[in-house]
């Protein structure tokens, strides 16, 4: 696996790794005299020293003194833990608004050193050519940041228009490039169960690369579906929230990743598998799949997992190897990373404490990389082209006519279908509603909490305008808000009491190039500004984060009343979660798979 | 990985496995109402079916029934273990004296489902064309026998001369072949150490192909040594004999291989790294590395070993991970093989008890191949070439005349170095002796228990014979045994009291083509063909076993003392183990690296 970075390989580096071992030649860095957290043979080894050279690890041993020359770097741990580098088996940087520099940028001071990310969101933006600049990007970094291929854009085929499709060529291509290290999640279980042969050609060109097939079976039957999925090849899964869903994984030889993400709080119900049931903790794995900037900014990144999976009574260093050594084996990687060992990346944390693990330095390749928190290493930037800055296409300027939901003539009320939001739920409920008709157009009810919501067809410029109803939001007064993130396809969503606030806050999205923005009485009162995608911004975690809280705050203004209800809005046009959703071709009954119409 | 026998590959299979495992489609076979033993949650879960198709499970579920169709073959377990085919992680087939095909024949009722092998005898015979009729054998058997590239023919350049030599081009070739799974063990540990360019670059091509590079460090010392042996990529290793050797190597990144074979006995004084210090030991494997036929016949194989590891204190389910997943694991396999899970090779052992393993029926790649100890399935032979089979060149009619050792002109008496043999060890010792000088030629001496030896050049034609003296064997009377095995490079090793009998002993040798042939009085008392590469006979195991069984007799009618004395006989050119050895180039110092002088 190569590094668009510096990095040598293994055996390039191996006769500069041998005579430093040897005592031929002096160290790039020792570390001296800390305990040794070795997840090889799961124990804690004091008063050891570490010789690197060429960002690899050379020799650990008791006394590594005389491989210190003029221009070796010496860090004193002073009898600190030295553990290997924290990995994230599997999430989306797109979650985190941010581009994988700044995502780097902002989880490095935290002890990620190594990333398994699905750069799903973009795909579906920009096809093949999105993945390969997010996957650039990644291969810039101080730290490994793989990527796992998308397998499923769109996600709901006759459904929906994604900018781009993945096509199984697609994948095959992908297999060839450095930084690919297996296929992102197969969210297309049903597919995979029914023989697809797309899905299946997805599949097989990834295993005929030797590379690992991410796994995503969002169902609670663990009958003959799953044994079938099981059967298709996808060797993991993050999708299991209970406890036996993590075991019956494991049993069938799928590796379990429990994920503790800004939303997701699955690693409690399901680590017991591990500490009551005392099954072989090898085959589980610690994820955080999707994390908001904020999460990241205040709380933490895998160090946050970890902590949590050891407060879950998880013994540190089961919780440790769940996130390196297992990781790293999962992907073919435990050789290359994942351990403090001979030949491998000289990924480390120093802390002085295991179970609260305070993140004091990250040494990624060899080099500091943050210390108390602080980022010490340059994150780069790609060149993201004007194609990847300009994404909204809007094909005209929108007025509150396109935003008009004519009722079906001579009709005084409508019974409409209307979504219905659940708090802190991604499931919405189908919901129906007699509304009120005026100058032929069906009217939104605040009282009733319900509002407009509209799907604007954005890849293409089509100029098309998807329209219907929402509810569960709360919103009063005069006011839209619209987001360019707005799963899986990535249009526009707008929601609003009125037409004129939607049309307002459509135009700006266009203009800004994608994001967030929410209006109020005729003004714009947040933005978060998205410009790569529509999806991410490449400034700083900690602005974005700013901007991310200005904007809830800027929705309670408006009348919500829920938790964390944006991601309830960007969900709004998933259609593969049950029970209704929007999309550029309609209202979508998700427990059928089919369109449906606005009224009864 | 491909097999030339019909086994498709998971992605080939996958249409047919989904069909299965979701209820569509009949299986090929079903195992009915067993124990799953399941290494990867390391859990016995009673109750039971698997369905397989296409060679691979397809599921594993409480009932299958509704996959047995008219054409299903049923097996039923009747609530006995089912656990997962046994596989030996380094091992030389050439030990056993038997071809690939008879080797399998011999270790498949044993349970034994998949070796990894490394031919390093027929390398040093044959060379790169050697590895691949060993490779193509392996390759049409009905197991799954993955062949490790051999890496250093030969063994010590410089001190012999073997028939072929193995280059980094010949490494970097085989890596392409469907059936290499690595490099086979790095003996030239002080090359790796030293930074040996061509040692580094038979590593570096297989870890560039991605494969896993073996290792042999036969060395006590654990100090810069060692750290540099490491840095330099070996992946296992298999040469520790203490507990501190398998500690030391797990810490490091290692997988330890342990190995019970019909001599090395060294899993009990190491895996109290797990039973007793609790190491995790997802790092420890179980191995034979070398059999003979008779162990194979008698003892068994890997079965063999697992019952030793239990009898050792190691929990069952934790040995045999460690001749299962682990093993699979270490080599990119866990997907392939290795455990009763969906898409893999479906090797099972049915068996009554886990502690005495009886192995009462094996199924490999879906078809009953052994019940209660007898072989069910074919093991092709390769069409072994002419080449193979005729590699015995002398180049002319040896006499008495090939084996006189003049004294120094005028000598009546003369002080010889003596290869001293040590009862069931590999090290020699450096001795000397006087010895008398009769018609100019110096002689053996009974008395003194010191035997004539000579190497006898077999590849080239070359006629050559280098002479010497060898004690400890106890022969008496009118004697002379002759060998084609003769590690490494495997020229003639000829040991006799009487110089007619030594070069009737050779000359017989060549007339069969190779193998053993032990002389007494004037005539052949035992004989053991070896027709392919004078290393390996393509009859059974047991005709084999009881051979060589008979020509251990004749050894003892020879005056032979020692324990398993043919062992000693065959090493006596291992010129990589101290302290004195004969090549083809001389008399070696062991000690030193170094070509000696017979006479002081």
């Amino acid at each position: 696996m190569e590094q668009m970075n510096t990095l040598k390989s293994w055996p390039e580096a191996a006769p500069r790794l041998i005579a430093v071992a040897a005592g031929r030649a002096p160290a790039d860095t020792v570390i001296r005299q800390g305990k040794w957290v070795n997840v090889q043979s799961r124990e804690v080894l004091d008063g050891y020293d570490i010789a690197i050279a060429e960002g690899r690890f050379a020799a650990i041993a008791p006394d590594l003194s005389g491989a210190i020359g003029p221009d070796t770097q010496v860090i004193e741990a002073n009898g600190r833990f030295m553990l290997p580098g924290l990995i994230d088996g599997h999430m989306h940087i797109e979650s985190g608004m941010l581009t994988p520099a700044e995502f780097a940028a902002a989880v490095i001071p935290h002890g990620t050193t190594t990333m398994f990310t699905d750069p799903h969101e973009i795909a579906n933006v920009l096809g093949l050519a999105g993945v390969r600049m997010m996957h650039d990007e990644a291969l810039m970094q101080p730290v490994s940041i793989f990527t796992q291929m998308p397998s499923c854009a769109p996600s709901a085929p006759g459904l929906e228009t994604t900018g781009f499709e993945i096509s199984a060529e697609d994948v095959a291509e992908a297999m060839t490039w450095p930084g690919i290290i297996g296929l992102g999640e197969m969210m297309n279980f049903p597919g995979v169960i029914a023989g697809d042969p797309k899905m299946l050609a997805e599949i097989a060109a990834t295993q005929d690369a030797r590379k690992t097939v991410g796994g995503h079976y969002a169902s609670p039957d663990k009958g003959a579906p799953f044994r079938a999925y099981l059967a298709g090849g996808p060797a993991d899964d993050h999708e299991g929230t209970r406890e036996d869903d993590a075991i019956a994984r494991v049993r069938n030889g799928m590796r379990s990743m429990m994920r503790l993400g800004s939303a997701w709080y699955d690693v409690k119900t399901q680590i017991t598998a591990v500490t009551e049931k005392g099954l072989d903790p090898r085959n589980f794995i610690l994820c955080t799949d999707d994390c908001h900037s904020g999460t990241l900014v205040e709380d933490g990144h895998m160090n946050r997992v970890y902590r949590h999976a050891v407060a879950c009574g998880c013994p540190p260093l089961v919780a440790l190897q769940m996130c390196t050594v297992n990781t790293a084996t999962h992907f073919g990687l435990e050789r290359e990373l994942g351990s403090i060992a001979p030949g491998r990346r000289a990924d480390v944390i120093l802390s002085s404490d295991l179970v609260t693990l305070p993140v004091e330095t990250v040494i990624a390749r060899g080099r500091i990389v943050a210390e108390g928190g602080r980022l010490l290493a340059e994150c780069p930037h790609y060149a993201w082209p004007e194609s990847a800055r300009q994404t909204v296409h809007l094909g005209k300027h929108l007025t509150a006519a396109d935003f008009a939901i004519a009722a079906p003539e001579g009709a005084n009320t409508v019974t409409a279908k209307v979504i219905g939001v659940v708090e802190n739920q991604a499931p919405t409920k189908a919901l129906t509603a007699e509304l009120a008709v005026a100058d032929g157009l069906a009217q939104p009810d605040a009282a009733k909490d319900i509002a407009q919501i509209a799907l604007v067809e954005r890849h293409r410029g089509t100029g098309g305008v998807v329209n219907g109803f929402v509810s569960g939001f709360g919103y009063t007064g005069r006011m839209a808000i619209g987001s360019t993130v707005a799963h899986d396809s990535h249009h526009m969503i707008v929601v609003g009491t009125d037409r004129d606030s939607m049309a307002a806050a459509a135009n700006r999205l266009g203009e800004m190039g994608g994001g967030i923005t929410v209006w109020k009485d005729g003004a714009e009162i947040a933005a978060v500004p998205l410009p790569i995608a529509g999806l991410m911004s490449d400034d700083p975690a900690a602005e974005v984060a700013a901007r991310a809280s200005r904007m809830v705050a800027a929705m309670a203004e408006c009348g919500c009343t829920l938790n964390n209800a944006y991601m309830q809005h960007s969900l709004l046009a998933l259609v593969v979660i049950p029970e209704i959703r929007i999309s550029d071709l309609g209202l979508v009954d998700v427990t059928r798979f089919e369109l449906t119409d606005l009224f009864e």
